[in-house]
């Protein structure tokens, strides 16, 4: 266990938990509550042991229990700048990950055991007051639109020194890293694979960009290769580690709509880019939004109003209460003589009258209050007309 | 009053009510209690007369109580073809008026006396579950795109034996009557002139074409020219002869929101075509959105799904709960197992066990579930892959 959040954690909890990590696929909700009971030092010495832990213990760590790779796996991260976060660090993000111990009806919802991460930022305040974050997540196969959002959007949040999460693949997830990079933001990348590998092959040099801007991090060891249900089960971190998620363009099937949903069963707000009802890479923030339990934003200042209150200025009201006309906030009775005035032809009070509906008696304080408002001068004799 | 349904509504009644429409410029609450209270014959009498009905009455008709024109304004609608619906008549759309009468804080919020009326549609039985409508309202200065939706759209709702209400304007209001007309459908357009009247100007042709197939309706005489006011009055209009209200597209101001409002304090659905955030003429939608009481759709059978049941099959959910891939509905086992095949490559069972973290003796049973999904494949002495 910590000697206290001053000194470094003990190597034997690196190394059991780095054990722990391997030998159970994540999520192991059986293997995590173990480590609950009996801390990661005890809990790994009684599964590398092979002692008898119970049939859900045993089904998560049968396969590979016998395989300490726990050493090499530490030496491989720390040889590539890496390093294990894990529970006992004053390092680790508490806030971000108390969201899983809050679905009790969830097997499968367990905060990892550890990460390996990368890279010289700190998601220890992470989905804090003080340490806001937002997953931007979305579609591979994007469009210029939702590209363009990402991107623009995620510059914003680091303007606004919100961490933008998310998960390095094609398309949204991309564009969101390279929006915050290019302001000189704070992004992390959570992979389904190693911190050391380059998945998508083609963003190897983002992932290299974001190890030294940012973090990366990853439940899966050095060396690891990313597989199907590796991103499933990713995509329930990426929601964690965010105080919100931003769906900004997704198709009619998405895993980016996976997170958005974790992030709804995590209780955390889920915001939803809109976009035109002819795009099929829409069609599923559409749907998200159908469901009910999100919300839509118009802007980045939307995203930053609705993950919570903040030290720069709250997104403005893009709308009035209704149209803006040179009679707003005139009596009814002055709109409506100012309806019945005409330009350049001069029209009596009585006229004023007949035309507006309005009682001949209160015509002459109607005109003065279109006097006040500059919207009426008097005309000939005992008429009077538009002022424009 | 009239002699019953199946009777003509008697003529003193339509001659009430044309002098009640026109001496208090609508909404008229206090005249409109009176009518209630006393019928409209006695209260045309009365209000003709002088008679001191109060000073509520008294400002709303002391403009123009001794203006009587209510035999030419007949007159003038019925040489036109027009004539004039009452409550008292059974084409009256009670229905639809009733959620007025559901707001009594709101003093202004008071059915019309009667509509004049002009064209072969009937509005008797809209807002009903027998005869459902949609407002299709917006700007002015659409976008191609939100054109596009609105016409798209309403031959749709025509299609599906929906009426399309709105206000004839340019933009989207002609967008949708223009698609329900196309499709032959019964489109509805609520003006704030008299029937008579081609406003805007260059609607003349479309003014003609639903009033040869559809129906114009106003609360205003044969001759009244558009005042500002009166688009507003206009407006909940709209929304009360609706099932429901789609906003197509609108940009920071717009009256189509107030028609949107007007609607959800009628009680009616409020739908909303979501658009790209980058354009200008969405802000307004999406802003209605995040006020929370409306609905994001995405296609015409979100909104027919929206108004409520009908006889037309239910929109389709377009978004599964996850993304679709060749191993969903296997055992989590199993999805792990197939990634743990390689293609081309054989694996033995203990291989497979360590690389998926299944313990060894639950992999043939996923190998058995992969080989029936048609996944895998044996291949050489004792080993496995993919089949593709």
């Amino acid at each position: 266990m910590s000697g206290g959040p001053a000194r470094p954690v003990d190597e034997d909890v690196l190394l059991a938990r780095a054990y722990l990590l391997r030998v159970a696929e994540p999520p192991a909700p059986a293997v995590s509550h173990l480590v609950e009971l009996l801390g990661p030092v005890e809990a790994a010495e009684r599964i590398r042991s092979g002692a008898d832990l119970g049939p859900h213990v045993g089904a998560e760590v049968g396969a590979r229990r016998q395989v300490d790779r726990s050493a090499v796996d530490l030496a491989a991260a720390r040889a590539l700048g890496g390093r294990l976060l894990v529970p006992e660090d004053p390092a680790w993000p508490t806030t971000a990950m108390a969201g899983f111990a809050a679905r009790p009806g969830h097997a499968e919802w367990v905060a990892p055991l550890a990460l390996w991460a990368r890279g010289p930022a700190s998601v220890a305040d992470l989905a804090t007051p003080g340490g806001r974050s937002v997953a931007v997540v979305g579609s591979r196969a994007a469009t210029a639109y939702g590209l363009w959002v990402a991107r623009d959007w995620s510059a914003s949040f680091a303007d606004a020194e919100v961490t933008v999460v998310s998960g390095a693949a094609l398309g949204i997830d991309g564009a969101a890293h390279r929006g915050c990079l290019a302001a000189n933001g704070t992004t992390v990348a959570v992979l389904a694979c190693g911190i050391d590998r380059a998945y998508p092959p083609s963003h190897g040099r983002l992932l290299e960009a974001i190890a030294e801007q940012g973090l990366v991090v990853s439940e899966y060891p050095v060396g690891a290769v990313p597989a199907r249900h590796r991103f499933l089960v990713r995509n329930r971190l990426i929601a964690a580690l965010a105080t919100g998620t931003l769906l900004v363009e997704t198709g009619r099937r998405s895993g980016a709509a996976r997170t958005a949903l974790a992030a709804q069963e995590l209780g955390r707000p889920v915001l939803v880019v809109p976009g035109p009802v002819t795009s099929a890479l829409s069609v599923g923030n559409h749907a998200v939004l159908r469901k009910g339990y999100a919300t839509v934003v118009g802007s980045a200042a939307d995203v930053l109003e609705d993950l919570g209150p903040i030290t720069g200025d709250p997104a403005p009201d893009p709308v009035d209460d209704g149209p803006r006309a040179l009679t707003d906030g005139l009596s009814g009775s002055a709109v409506r003589v100012h309806g019945a005035l005409r330009s350049y032809v001069p029209t009596t009070v009585p006229e004023l009258a007949r035309a507006s509906g309005v009682v001949p008696g209160a015509v002459p304080r109607a005109l003065d209050e279109l006097r006040d408002a500059g919207l009426v001068v008097p005309d000939g004799e005992r008429g009077w007309s538009r002022s424009v």
